[in-house]
């Protein structure tokens, strides 16, 4: 969606475009709740280590990075974030989070995920400062995350420590841990998203399929969002096979939130 | 802010406004951090009950209402949210919570606290359903989400409990504790928001200020936000008084987010 | 252990024990952070399904349960405790979670897992409260906390839905799912407890022999628990793998403790 | 109840005492939930300091350190634990806080705390590396776990800053804040612990008078604790309270778990 809204800016997009990510039921669901389950669910298949008292640096704190930071700390590890972003870094920081550049969380990580959408989060410099036995995953978006031609060419030999689990003995003596080959771990070690989260994502691209037919003649070549109305009656959808039923406003207070006539 | 939208939509707004509560460095932070601490604050300085295994009621899941879920539930009650906007129930549920309309929690609740901006949120109706002893209390806007009119009509008899909590005898023999006459419990019983939260909001509105001076030549009658680089600045400010670093993208990092070329 | 006690109350005991699951560094870990952990892995393996949003029904609130109740938690799980002692359900309640019978819990729960060290811990009258869909999992001790024979009488067709997943297919239409059947899901579904819990109770057991070995002279047929010094040792030497240091007692603060002279 | 053990091993106790401190329904619940709730109740109170996003050191990992790092951790703290005991170091570090010595923690905290029942927790070389701006306080037991004459010689002037908090400007500048003079903040600077877990604690005293008079011909002057059959009665009726149920064993289960014969 990064590289289709650039398009757009560029004038290169051909033909309109519905970002399901830009959904609510989308990326405030699967991203979050999917994600971070899933992350935390592929590191214990491919390595089965004890999360409790571990730590783990997440890099990234958009919906991926806070899903897998809630969820890491759930089972009991200590986590660390880094951040771009000022914003996203002081909400880390008050969700409890322990906050610093990568290079300082390198010696301090037992565990390292990247969930940027960018490249080279962690390089040569970072593997050289940490522990023996540190982890690497990635589950953010493409293998470019942690430098992989940087890794490989640290280490004087890679082996197979279990399915989905590659030992790099570098150097100095050490040896990182790399899963998935740098592929997104919650693919490539667990089963990926469970369906009770991607139930609402596929609602997303079915709906956005049938709006793109249906709605042809007035869109244009542009990256759109779902119209928000679909996007709540997913979400009412999924409230229903939840089980859960939530209040209703009355005109009352449907016109009292609409007026600001009343009330001052 | 939205009652002024409100007017801008009519098209009785006079001049610009900045809606500072739009910034991210103002309702990330003061509504939901602030919110959350001193709305518990202010409850158990009013009335000092142990919020360990009580239900607590969180009407409205916006940024005060997860702030205030988030805070009592780390104090460990166990929550239960009620709201109008499917997609925010959702989240409230793989958050955690319990989610249903507040005609079913009146009767499981101790501790009930509106924070929706709206009006008549705990009516006549809940309260009847409610055990005796239950806690009410408002931290979301004016003193009208709770129905103090058609409360009152319902007592036989309302006393000081304590410094700011009214006891209501009702009909039925029950007594319901009314917090701050309704209004703000964070600000009446307890001293509003720390100052940790309060230096970004405050930076916002003299930041804000000086933007509609310096800029009010190309601004119409209209409620904008603050400038997105404001925003950060102010993030970035905090961050260094709070003692964190975080990282920043070097060239190639930057220049791969921003281009659609590399990749894929 | 619970059996070789009742053997040593009816004088058939015949040789000196050492109960290891005594031992600090063995209850206080492995039985909680190990059992929470492989538990809730174990049911994701087997059955993909998204905790974030789901109530799990925890029965026993021992080491075990508590261990799962907190990882439950730290999923998005809504948590329901079932107990009979009242000590520990009072604990479950402070602890944030719901606490009801088993029959009150049969309705609400999504996934049930029993941890009690009984039997028919969940009967067919649960079952017949359940939903449909219900996931049903033991990860107590042996497989008799599920009613397995109560179970089967119900059922009109018992099917494999996943590996390690049996449907049973309900008299009234409706279909449970058995992990493992009914025995330990974390062994059977996962790989069990991870070897940074097991570390410490492998020294127990190695301890444990040697102690035999050595004491054997002035051991009498009786269920010991491993010496205080030789727990905390091993306490010692996993603090130190996990590279944490602690503080020792200065000469003053150890007479401080020991003596009532001073202070009061 | 430390000394008048050493008491009774000195032979120095002439009369029975029962430790209601050892029932589990005084330290599980006034020790654990009361000290939590009450200690942050009176750190806000005295300070009105935002906790989300700060560092509180937390000196001591027993009930009372335990129930505060919890809450602590509830109000969006990172919690940072010292200990002398490695058992409970390792539990802790498993319960997903960090771990380490006074001396480096003292650089790192925002709020330090003092719960261990010894003396000089806190020394002046550790107010020295301290970040200005510190705050100090205890809720363990005397005013002895802050080294308050070492911390007078330190300063070079001692202010009112709030109610409850002097400010000590210390030679090298900075200023630190102790709470409460160093005695227990959560009684000095809040109402102490909430009536709800104080009533078990009440009951607890009761029972145990009434008992010392019943039984005083079969006693000696020894430490004894409740029986435990009244410590249980207390939870009951505590439960009874709180308006929950909880299961019964069957027979059948009662025998199950009394018996070595079946199962295996």
């Amino acid at each position: 969606v990064i590289r289709l809204r650039a398009m757009e800016r560029d004038g290169v997009l051909r033909f309109p475009v519905i970002a399901v990510n830009d959904s609510d039921t989308k990326h405030l669901f699967d991203n979050r709740y999917g994600t971070g389950q899933s992350t935390v669910d592929g590191i214990i298949r491919a390595t089965n280590v004890l999360l409790a008292g571990k730590v783990v640096v997440v890099a990234g704190y958009g919906w991926c990075g806070r899903g897998l930071a809630m969820r890491a700390h759930g089972f009991g590890a200590r986590v660390i974030v880094t951040e771009v972003d000022p914003v996203k870094a002081i909400e880390a920081a008050m969700d409890g989070f322990a906050v610093m550049p990568m290079r300082e969380a390198a010696p301090l990580g037992d565990v390292f995920v990247t969930l940027t959408g960018d490249t080279k989060v962690i390089t040569p410099d970072h593997v050289k400062a940490m522990k023996d036995g540190a982890i690497l995953a990635n589950s953010g978006h493409f293998d470019v995350e942690i430098d992989l031609p940087g890794l490989r060419a640290m280490a004087t030999e890679v082996f197979e420590a279990r399915p989905s689990v590659q030992g790099y003995r570098l150097r100095d003596g050490k040896t990182v841990f790399l899963l998935a080959e740098g592929r997104l771990v919650n693919l490539a070690a667990a089963e990926g998203h469970p369906a009770a989260v991607m139930d609402m994502s596929f609602a997303n691209q079915a709906l956005a399929a049938e709006h793109l037919v249906t709605h042809s003649k007035e869109m244009i070549a542009k990256v759109y969002r779902l119209p928000e109305d679909l996007d709540r009656e997913i979400a009412r959808l999924k409230l229903a096979t939840m089980g859960l039923a939530i209040d209703t406003l009355t005109e009352e207070q449907a016109s009292y939130l609409a007026s600001w006539r009343e009330g001052t």
